[in-house]
C-alpha cells in the first residue's frame, strides 16, 4: 500500500510516518519508483506498536528506538529483549548520593535476596526502586519500606500473569512483541487498576456515602 | 533561613526555588527586608515533596501545582485530594473512538461491577485503563483482558497496603501528604518491583543459567 493508505489505516499522519522512518523506528517502504514507496502489514503492525508505546506507555521516541532495535535483533535472547524494554520504561531518576540512598540500596538488596529474585543490584529497576524509596525517606516516609513485601507479593502475581499470557502466544515473533506490549502497556494497565482500587478503598473508608 | 541555605539543604538551585515560588508551587518566604525573604521547615519539606514528584514520580510542574493546590485546600475531603493526585499521575492518552475503544470500555465496566468497586466509568483511571486495553487489542493482544482479574487482585492488595500504611500516620496533615507520596511514588515503587519480578521470572524461564 502507499503511505497515504498506511496513514488512513493507522490514523498516523503522513509526515509523522516519514519522521518515524527517518528516526529508524519504522523500516522504509519498498521503493516502487523514484519518489514512491510501498508499505505492507508489517509496517502497519509496527506503526500501531509505536503509537501504543508513545500514547499509552508514555515512552519517548529515542526510548522506543532502543526497544525496537532490541526486538529486531535475532541474536538477542528473549529475556534480554524483555530487560531492554523494561529498562526503557523506568523513569530517569536523578542520582543522589546521601544516607537515604545508601540505606534504600540496602533495603532493596535485602528484599531481592529475601525473595530469591535472580536480579542484580545494578539492574535499572533495582536502582529505580532504591531511588523511589530514598525519595520517600527524605520526605519522612521511610516506614513505607515496611509494606514492601505486600507490594512484592503483588508484583510477583502480576509477573506470573504476564508470563502465563506470553506462554499462550505461539510464534516467537509474537512472543517478543507480546513482551514489549506487556511490559509497557501492562504497566499502564496496572497503574490504572491500582488507582481504581484506591478510589474504591478510600471512598469506602473516608467517603461520605 | 535564607534562600541560599534552603538551596544547600535541599540541593535545589536558588533560581529553581524562585521559579517554584513564581509558579505557585512553593509559598513565598516571609519578607525580612526589601529584597530578602526568610524560609522555614515547611518550605524545606514542600521543596522535597516537589522534587520527589518531579524526579521519581515523573510529573510535570503544572500537574504538581494542581496536586499541591488540592493538598492545601482544607475544604476538600481526603479522598478527593487522593483522587486529584491519582488523576494527575495518569498519562494523557489520546482519545480514540473505534470498535476497540468501545469494547474496552465495556470490559472495564464489567470488571468494576464484578469486583464491586465504587468507581465511576468516567473516572480518569477507568478511562486510562480502557485506553490501554484498547491499544493492546489494536495490536492483536485483546486476549490480555483474560488476565485482568489477576492484575486486579494484585492492585487490591497494593491498595490495602497503601491504606494500611496511611492509617499509621497520626496527623491529618501528614496523612494527606502521605496519600500524595503513596499515590505517586508508590506507582514508581510498584513499577520497579514488577520489572524486577519480570527479570527474575524470565531469567528462570528463558535464561541460560
Amino acid at each position: 500500500m502507499r503511505v497515504g493508505e498506511l496513514s488512513r489505516k493507522t490514523g498516523v499522519p503522513v509526515p509523522t510516518i516519514k519522521y518515524y522512518v527517518r528516526e529508524g523506528l519504522l523500516p522504509p517502504g519498498e521503493l516502487t519508483s523514484r519518489n514512491q514507496a510501498s508499505y505492507d502489514e508489517t509496517h502497519e503492525r509496527r506503526l500501531r506498536l509505536i503509537r501504543a508505546l508513545l500514547d499509552v506507555g508514555g515512552m519517548r521516541v529515542a526510548e522506543i528506538a532502543d526497544v525496537l532495535a532490541a526486538l529486531d535483533d535475532p541474536e538477542r535472547p528473549l529475556h534480554k529483549v524483555l530487560g531492554a524494554a523494561a529498562d526503557r520504561v523506568g523513569g530517569a531518576s536523578a542520582a543522589y548520593d546521601d544516607a537515604e540512598s545508601a540505606a534504600a540500596r540496602g533495603i532493596v538488596a535485602d528484599l531481592v535476596s529475601r525473595r530469591g529474585w535472580r536480579a542484580q543490584a545494578s539492574n535499572p529497576a533495582a536502582v529505580e526502586l532504591a531511588e523511589a524509596l530514598a525519595a520517600m525517606a527524605r520526605l519522612g516516609h521511610g516506614a513505607f519500606a515496611d509494606v514492601l513485601d505486600d507490594y512484592a507479593d503483588a508484583a510477583e502475581q502480576v509477573a506470573r500473569a504476564d508470563l502465563g499470557y506470553l506462554d499462550r502466544q505461539v510464534a516467537v515473533e509474537d512472543m517478543v512483541e507480546g513482551m514489549v506490549v506487556g511490559t509497557v502497556l501492562g504497566e499502564a494497565v496496572f497503574g490504572a487498576l491500582r488507582r481504581l482500587a484506591h478510589v474504591d478503598a478510600s471512598a469506602r473508608r473516608y467517603g461520605e456515602d
